[in-house]
């Protein structure tokens, strides 16, 4: 299969602010084969005409709990410990691996109607999510959130060994698996080894909550006498690389680690202020050099699992908390969400950037929307302006899995149906 | 003409959270003539189908510079100082009557595809946006903008006296007309009082800035020992009915002020943040009994109009500020966006609920979208899940202004064309 889109504005995000107006890009089969002037006798089985759209890399939600759909606005406004120990834990208790794997493919509905084409999930039973992102053909890491079980921690750790050998570099390769301690506040010191000794075994990385909120923070001090980030890598997991969710409540001493130990916090700006953990320090860890990605955490949490938002929140919030106009800027934030996100993906080599030789994985922007006119400068358009909506065609490893907003591998009615079902059993259940 | 919508879920925003599933409503003219069980001899023009659909009562922007989206994306990402003095003002100083005429039809598209109205304009040439509002069907509060001229004081006053005598009342009276000092630290005392005694002669109120940023407040005390709040409720401002946008930079004596004047402040979470103003304390307002509403700002400081991106933050960001998850609920920010703004208009009599003997003025939201599945709270996913782009049809005033999110009364790629065309000439003059 070959692609050729044709006289498409493109930001390759290959470098700064780099807009080339008015090019071609050549697919050929999963990988961008040429970007330019086109040879005569190429070979073209689709062509997709880019006037008044922009090409930019698919954007990769680096930390999200996919299942959570499911939950999506079950339970709102209530202090977080009744939201969780009340709400969420319990009902979360009684999901299945089928209730898992359709909430999984309704949020892939929403994530490639929004732009995201790779996404990092945390969550329980990680069979369903498998076999979700290869029938959807969406990129993912794909890791099994392991909290301590002191009955039979190897049973629990090995549950992240069966998705290593069932799924990963499955779907032509675009799934990856990484070790997911929950966090360092529901894992000992002697479980987090073991599981840092899987990775090892697994040559993978690692996915952990790290520092979400004050509380947190304060009873590690209390417990240990230093802060998750410092706790973390004085165990030596920063060794393995490390996708840090949250990092809302670090000091520079954390930041400092951070950056030396190539660590990526994934930034989750709505996730953040609904469930009022706060304002993490994006800028401070942009200027030190961190590569901060972006997520959107679960569907019950934000309630939505749209990128363009986080994008947009990412860049103006961080101006308010800093009193700073110029602090996280609209290309930053798009930088966060695409080539940071696939840094933190540990997937920059294949995808991240429009760059001839890596994965096609491509969306393409509809700007003749009215509410993006007049096009003084396209990347503050699409930080600031761009709705997930707009999103008219997504292209993930060569295949066009969404075309005038007409997704191509799910059936959308059978996903509305029986997660709306799904979801009234699980109350009653 | 008369409508009836029928099988529809109605979120009337009368009351407390009073979701009213599969009723009726017939509008008769410009109002609503009934809602619930139907009469069989009852006259309808135009049936509207509500499966899968929730009425709401149209948002209510309640402070925005229309004119200004013809600068859309036009300078972000710029210290507060050089973007107004080095960017904006030059650039708005050349613009005509008839660009601000075109960029506020830019504006309506828009504002009408995501939902909103009504909404509150301040601009400077305000009798293309007379036209505008017109012909669009919207309904409005327009106020001129007006800084102290010291040549020729009652010129500028006059201005808003010429456009009251062209437009008030206007439009089947969808068209109001009040007062709008600039800012207290643009006009001086003498001036306000002259505007105060406008706004007198006119029997209408008043719309002004205050209190945005941390520098004016500062400014105000140093000049007159007191804070803006405090400086207009001693001049007698708040005697008249006051439209205060911002009031981001309030204290506790201020907020008092507020409460027992019935001033009613305008929160515009986005531009707050894109221009790193800070954060108004709307939790704090609210539970001190401050009807609080909702604005997007102008679009060259958001840099969209789409309320529901308001809703969203109004309601999470205050959760991060006050670390606390249940302040400013999802049903605090719809009576923000609704009842809240239609009373800060002062035309609740007549919208901002929907109510039997109200004009019409109704949204249609899609609620068969995948990203709202599964339905397991309307208010909720209102407020944290429902995009601008998920609005099907609006009513205003008796008459269906969006149809299956088709426009009927403006010709959106005359629209589109001509505000591209005149921004590049705007740029170049």
């Amino acid at each position: 299969m070959s692609i050729l889109i044709k006289n498409i504005d493109l930001l390759s995000m290959d470098g700064e602010r780099d807009l080339v107006k008015n090019t071609n890009i050549y697919i050929n089969g999963d990988r961008i084969d040429h970007i330019g002037e086109l040879k005569d006798d190429i070979d073209v089985d689709r062509v997709i005409d880019g006037k008044n759209k922009l090409a930019m890399p698919g954007l990769v939600n680096a930390h999200t709990h996919m299942g959570m759909s499911l939950l999506r606005n079950y339970a709102d406004d209530l202090p977080l410990f009744d939201w969780l120990q009340k709400k969420i834990w319990p009902i979360e208790a009684k999901m299945t691996g089928e209730d898992i794997y359709w909430g999984t493919l309704l949020s892939m509905v929403e994530m490639i109607q929004s732009g995201t084409t790779a996404f990092c999930d945390m969550y329980v039973d990680m069979e369903g999510v498998g076999k979700a992102t290869e029938e959807s053909g969406m990129r993912a890491v794909l890791t099994r959130g392991t909290t301590e079980d002191k009955v039979n921690p190897e049973g629990k750790i090995d549950e992240t060994r069966v998705l290593y050998n069932n799924w990963h570099n499955k779907g032509n390769g675009r799934i990856k698996i990484m070790v997911a301690p929950h966090a360092p506040y529901t894992c000992g010191d002697g479980f987090l080894l073991k599981l840092m000794n899987l990775a090892n075994e697994l040559n993978t990385g690692i996915h952990i909550h790290v520092s979400e909120t004050k509380k947190e923070v304060e009873d590690s001090i209390r417990q240990h006498g230093k802060t998750p980030v410092q706790h973390l890598n004085d165990l030596g997991l920063f060794d393995y690389h490390t996708i840090a969710a949250h990092c809302v409540h670090v000091n520079d001493e954390d930041i400092d680690i951070m950056y030396e130990k190539n660590v990526f916090p994934v930034n989750n700006p709505v996730s953040n202020f609904k469930l009022a953990s706060g304002f993490s320090p994006v800028d401070k860890m942009l200027k030190k050099g961190i590569r901060v990605a972006l997520g959107t955490d679960g569907a019950s949490s934000n309630n939505s699992l749209n990128m363009f938002e986080e994008i947009k929140l990412a860049s103006i919030v961080n101006k308010a908390v800093n009193l700073d106009a110029v602090s996280v800027s609209s290309f930053d934030a798009l930088k966060m969400a695409t080539v940071n996100g696939a840094m933190a993906l540990d997937i920059v080599d294949e995808v991240g950037t429009i760059e001839v030789g890596k994965k096609a994985d491509i969306i393409l922007i509809d700007f003749d929307k009215p509410h993006l006119y007049p096009k003084h400068n396209i990347i503050s358009a699409l930080t600031y302006s761009v709705q997930g909506s707009d999103v008219d065609t997504v292209i993930i490893d060569g295949k066009i899995i969404m075309e005038k907003r007409e997704i191509k591998t799910l059936d959308i009615e059978k996903i509305k149906y029986l997660t709306e079902k799904y979801a009234k059993d699980l109350i009653k259940r």
